[in-house]
């Protein structure tokens, strides 16, 4: 059976080059980085070397890179820090209402932990409007930390405008770009961003290698004590490698970008365009600024997980929703956020292609993709009669 | 020339069968763990896989499992993770005054949040009296946490003895057996230890895979936030490979512990037997109860990095200290507390043997260490008159 993987924002296949860059770590250069002696050396040498290819990558300075375990460990790792180093100054922390869990239950906990945190609404299509973003900030203010674009939706923030708001009220801005990085270009001197957060398995890189950009001179709290690594701002022996396999990612990312959209972009709006002519299908998150891969739906009168089982079935993968909820069974606060009723947020689908789909896949999933909606629909209780429905169907139609 | 690995509890070369059962999660099966089709399905098959294997190697139950990035992330996720439980039922933690820097630093951050810290000395091997655990209970104390072995002198601690006084007194007990798990046996089950941290790569596994055993409805708070991944108590997509990697090592630990330890305490022995001749060097921890490939010497008149320099030029590759802290040109706070003057901690000096050690090396290794203590004591202006010294020398000996 033909396979089409169209879950890329869950996570991307590892780059072959990749793997080749990792296997000497695991092989003869297994040494603690931290040793004095060869097998330690050429273990310290990757990590600088992968350093600076992940710098690059975002035009950061390679001293600006932290390497973490995930891009969850990067959120948290900058809302923490960023929090503990500057209570003093105030409590007050700013996120959007469509974070990633892995900021938005971090900021819960320091919700309960004595912060006032601030959660910015967005408009059906997931933007946040930097008026809002200023109107916000208040003398306690130390943190805004927004998302660049969100795995669900697809849809890409006004980031550079957000930050200038931010950066001129004298507030700390972190963005959670895990989408992001190495799927679109991502400048960090362009909009002066503060922190950062990313991860190597978004952009055909290792699972277990992220890392959060901290500018020059911004003062953190650690999340993980211990031994001096990464300057003593994360502990833990380096997994070197993956953090080599980071490397190499990000400097194929870099080389390839944008060849890589040129590919996938055309092939997603195809997509787009034929799943627009399903009835009641409705286009979750903005219609062009969202990732370019990326290609999101509710399905009325569908339940998501029977849509992902039926496709599964056809060899064709993908998500409903966000991977790190997709088991919850709980409605997104995503698709809550942009308005879709919790009953209909259920029917959400999550497409997201990679630089090895090929026009063959696509043109095989335009093929299948209704037809496996008109079987749902057929066995479906709710789809019956759908027309004197109208009261419930999504309000967000575009 | 002959290159001669004595620096295992720094890092373990990884076990080449484990390398093979890393590799399909890097290739075929390289979906999200928690996606509804098959490389995804495989992925999280491997994960609950490793979790058993992993929960056999100490006796415990899978669900006892959490898997972390690192021995670090899971000292920091028990410490923080439990004082936030149990802070309102009070907030007095107890630790020793040798435990891995990723314990002692997160201990000291708590202090900083409100949290009193006592510090436990040790006797002059590094043992912990457990009468003096019991004394330092009180009625606020929430958490103590003692270290399993020191990967810096060997010494294991009486931690069945510890962990009863401290479970007879109703408080929660943790240990950092980063050092011990895969390389003594332990049991979860015998002393009624609540929380336990290990790493893979100290028994022969990848870095980057690490697991805090949690008892069966102990209440803890995340480090990591996110999504739903290791039952919400761990966020962040699950590096499969590593963890894969984890659990068969775990597999071959458990199959192979007696015979590794048969394998390298004799020649351990030999070792530290052939070292003892050497004048003004001194054992460092317990004689006996101590790792069985860990040895570990301070010399007097000599400054450990021009060592480990000149062993490396040999072939021989060992640490000054903890890996974490031999970079930190800073006299140890082990050491220091089994009454090391800090002028002698700095010729700190620990071989740690594993299963490629063969007799030739230590027989090697016999006839070299002896020369190049005497090629820098000749250099050495400390060395130049130290019968004349006595008074500053170390007053360890046994």
């Amino acid at each position: 059976m033909k396979k089409i993987y169209l879950d890329n924002v869950a996570t991307n296949p590892l780059h072959p080059e990749v793997l080749e860059a990792m296997l000497p770590y695991f092989r003869e250069l297994y040494g603690n980085p931290l040793s004095l002696y060869e097998p330690g050396i050429k273990a310290r040498e990757a990590i600088e070397k992968a350093r600076e290819n992940t710098a690059s990558l975002i035009n950061a300075k390679p001293k600006e890179i932290i390497f973490t375990a995930s891009g969850a460990e990067a959120n948290n790792f900058a809302l923490k820090g960023i929090a503990y180093a500057n209570q003093n100054k105030g409590k007050h922390i700013i996120i959007s209402r469509i974070e990633h869990h892995s900021v938005l239950n971090t900021a819960r906990f320091l919700e309960k932990s004595g912060f006032a945190v601030t959660y910015l609404p967005v408009d059906k299509y997931g933007i946040i409007d930097p008026e809002n973003v200023e109107k916000a900030i208040n003398k306690e203010t130390i943190l805004v930390s927004i998302i660049h674009a969100s795995p669900e939706i697809g849809t890409i923030e006004p980031i550079n405008e957000i930050s200038r708001i931010v950066k001129k009220k004298g507030v700390i801005f972190h963005t959670d770009a895990v989408a992001s990085v190495g799927n679109v270009p991502v400048d960090i001197q362009s909009p002066g961003i503060d922190l950062m957060s990313f991860a190597a398995h978004q952009f055909y890189g290792p699972k277990g290698a992220g890392a959060l950009y901290i500018r020059e001179g911004t003062r953190i709290v650690p999340l993980i004590y211990g031994g001096i690594q990464e300057g003593g701002r994360r502990a833990g022996t380096e997994n070197v490698p993956a953090i080599a396999g980071m490397g190499k990612a990000a400097e194929l990312a870099k080389i390839n970008l944008q060849k890589r959209i040129d590919h996938i972009k055309p092939l997603r709006d195809q997509l787009i365009s034929n799943a627009l002519k399903i009835d009641k299908l409705i286009l979750t998150g903005h219609p062009d600024q969202r990732l370019p891969g990326h290609a999101s739906f509710v399905v009325e009168y569908i339940e998501g997980e029977a849509m992902l089982l039926l496709l599964a079935a056809k060899g064709i993968y993908c998500a409903s929703g966000s991977a790190c909820s997709s088991k919850a069974l709980k409605a997104s606060p995503v698709l809550i956020s942009i308005g879709i009723p919790s009953h209909l947020a259920q029917g959400s689908v999550v497409f997201t292609l990679g630089e090895d789909t090929s026009d063959k896949d696509i043109a095989y999933f335009n093929e299948t993709f209704p037809q496996i909606i008109t079987r749902l629909r057929e066995i479906s209780p709710y789809a019956k009669g759908w027309e004197g429905m109208e009261d419930s169907s999504c309000t967000v139609k575009k």
